[in-house]
């Protein structure tokens, strides 16, 4: 008989995650701190887990897929928590999106025979409960062989495992959600600007798609944006701003500068501050324009200046990234591997992004085609244009200005893109 | 019998220079779009004129007080416009604040027999009303020597003559709407953090105003904004984003980055779309926290915080705006005199901006104290510490999240603050 695998945490990602386990024929026992949902568990074929001890006890296995440290922290250490419940030499699998040092002082507070991974996730709710997730997986080499088959069950058509021990998946988690931040708002500000310009919500979204500029987030979060459905929608202002507040505060710990990641998460709370953190973030798009963009009245804009502020911010995205993964020691080429197939991908991470690592790192990316050399000068300019062109419509475009001073920057250092990193 | 002097703009600015020029005893002629406020100059002693070419006539010094460049191009160069009915050899003072390429553009277009001095102003309603602004006067020698009694009248103890010709004034008022653009918005950014730390607005306050993390701005706004004095308030979040626009526009054409200026104009930007730009610049508190700040519920934060935000963004507004005004080779000195004591001036700018300036130029700021080393890493530090405490209480931190990554930056540079320039 296969084990049974306890799990906390059934919110929108864990639901899917646990269900995933369920159908392919595990007992999984369930907890979550709304009744409601491990109720629902229940009648997705979960087995009902009455408290946190009740869904440790007797679980070999213990996934935890909760919303913060915080949360975290009271699941496993919390009186009544789970952790003195589990079974000796249980495997605990923390799949919760948390700073690497809070990854490590879990570590440092657990139980001696608990083999601990710490292995964030990401590809969104539909690949959670599809059970084709990315995972990054970081730990001693005995908990990741223990926890291997589990974090395959999930994952498609493997979990990376990141060279580094407890803390790394962590980092590789944040310095991808570097990404995920900037180009969730991202989405918004692009949207908010064509609407400024008097272009047709849909036909910019097509136009984009198919175009250089391209991105995972825009294309998952514009069709919300455009049908206004925020609520509940599919993840909340409150998820990224906690993520990107991960990613400021390492930042701050080691003096690393993230620009775009500081401009992303201040619009998060601004939004926060205007009553908006339970919406989905493509109601980020308010921020930049007042009414829904698709009763916008069209005119003859020019979707060409959106591509030139896309392609701007993504570049800049990219270098921020992958500077911060470099700084941090983590296995550029995995990181590439990781995110061009995850929710940060780009097509300018894909493309120019391998460049930016095998100038870091002397080897090019595995896959990555030749491409003709970038004209940086002609990125700035064309970025400045369509800041011009935002501001003469009154759009606001925090990204995109703190894209084009990192630009301007590089150039007074060095006249190529590198100057960038 | 002294000259006549026609004048078009008699806004809030406007209106006091121009009675101001009254009270001294000259013949003003005065237009403005809005009847209202040619009645209420005509009964304050000047004479009301009923058009355009009516204030041009007879007048041979014309001052143009209106608030934008298109508003300046069609009140001097629009059909009826004042220009072609001023009388041969007139002088004409053109104060409003507009891009230096506009002012060159006008030099240009403008009839060779006028006499032209690019000569905006700075220091607010008062200080206009009191005839004791502060002017930077950029012109042909001959234009300047003609301007000058005028231009004294207006003034207190004197006005700038900016070496360099038309724009040179134009630019020299540009970096030092750097500092106010930061330092409005700044002063909102403080005082939306002290609120969210529980902190008493009026203590916080004057414990500000007698502190080395003092600016004018910060003084002279935050009366208003803890009395919510935003109707008509005294300067209307439109007035300093199109100031912030004239900026960021000289930003793009010269690749020069200005990522705070950048910062603060977002702000106001979306300050505008949620149909706040009316209401006067203190009102941006609005989008740190969400209610009245004299209604907070006072509890134990730790003003020292505030200081920290504080200091760190003044530090790094006086080196965006003498990093931008030495590459557009103007006078440091200058630009230090006139900024101490205009609406830009803070401890910071005095003290840290006469070393950042000494630095540049190899020359003593004139009066400038020896100071202490200044040990950047704390400030960095401090920074850091303000912005982890803004992020627990949900205060978005635009400008201070930039400037703490331009210190992050300039220590990958160079170990000290002049990495900033």
């Amino acid at each position: 008989m296969s084990p049974q695998i306890g799990f906390v945490g059934l919110g929108a990602m864990g639901f899917g995650m646990a269900t995933n386990l369920v159908k392919q024929g595990y007992r999984v026992k369930g907890f979550d701190v709304f009744p409601a949902s491990v109720q629902r568990f229940q009648e997705a074929g979960g087995i009902a887990a009455s408290s946190l001890v009740d869904s440790a006890a007797d679980s070999s296995f213990y996934i935890v897929m909760v919303a913060s440290a915080d949360q975290v922290q009271e699941a496993l250490f919390g009186e009544n928590g789970a952790v003195k419940a589990l079974p000796h030499g249980a495997t605990l699998l923390l799949c919760s999106t948390v700073p690497s040092s809070y990854a490590e002082s879990v570590a440092k507070e657990l139980r001696n025979d608990i083999f601990f991974v710490d292995c964030p996730v990401s590809g969104g709710t539909q690949r959670a409960a599809n059970g084709t997730l990315t995972i990054m997986a970081g730990a001693e080499p005995e908990a990741l062989e223990k926890a291997k088959w589990l974090l395959q069950e999930m994952s498609d058509p493997k979990s990376l495992y990141v060279p580094g021990g407890i803390g790394a998946g962590s980092n590789m988690k944040m310095v991808h959600q570097v990404l995920a931040a900037i180009q969730i708002l991202l989405s918004s500000e692009a949207m908010g600007f064509a609407a400024r310009l008097g272009l047709d919500a849909r036909k910019t979204y097509e136009a984009v798609n198919k175009s250089d500029t391209w991105c995972w987030m825009f294309e998952n979060r514009v069709p919300r944006l455009i049908e206004e459905d925020f609520v509940p929608g599919a993840s909340a202002i409150t998820i990224i701003l906690k993520d990107a507040g991960i990613i400021t505060s390492m930042a701050r710990l080691t003096d690393f500068p993230t620009p775009l990641s500081a401009a992303a998460e201040s619009m998060y709370l601004v939004a926060l501050g205007q009553g908006m953190g339970r919406l989905d973030d493509a109601s980020m798009v308010r921020l930049y324009y007042p009414e829904p963009v698709k009763n916008v009245v069209v005119n003859e804009g020019d979707v060409e200046l959106v591509f030139k502020l896309l392609r701007g911010v993504l570049i800049c995205a990219a270098a921020e990234a992958i500077g911060f993964a470099h700084f941090l020691n983590l296995d550029l080429h995995q990181f590439h591997d990781l995110a061009v197939n995850a929710a940060g991908g780009s097509v300018q991470f894909r493309e120019r992004g391998a460049e930016m690592i095998s100038l870091l790192t002397g080897k090019k990316v595995a896959g990555a085609r030749e491409l003709p050399e970038l004209d940086i000068d002609a990125v700035r300019k064309d970025l400045a244009d369509a800041i011009s062109a935002a501001r003469k419509v009154n759009c606001p475009t925090p990204l995109a200005s703190q894209a084009l001073s990192l630009l301007a920057t590089a150039k007074r250092k060095k006249d190529d893109y590198y100057g960038l990193l």
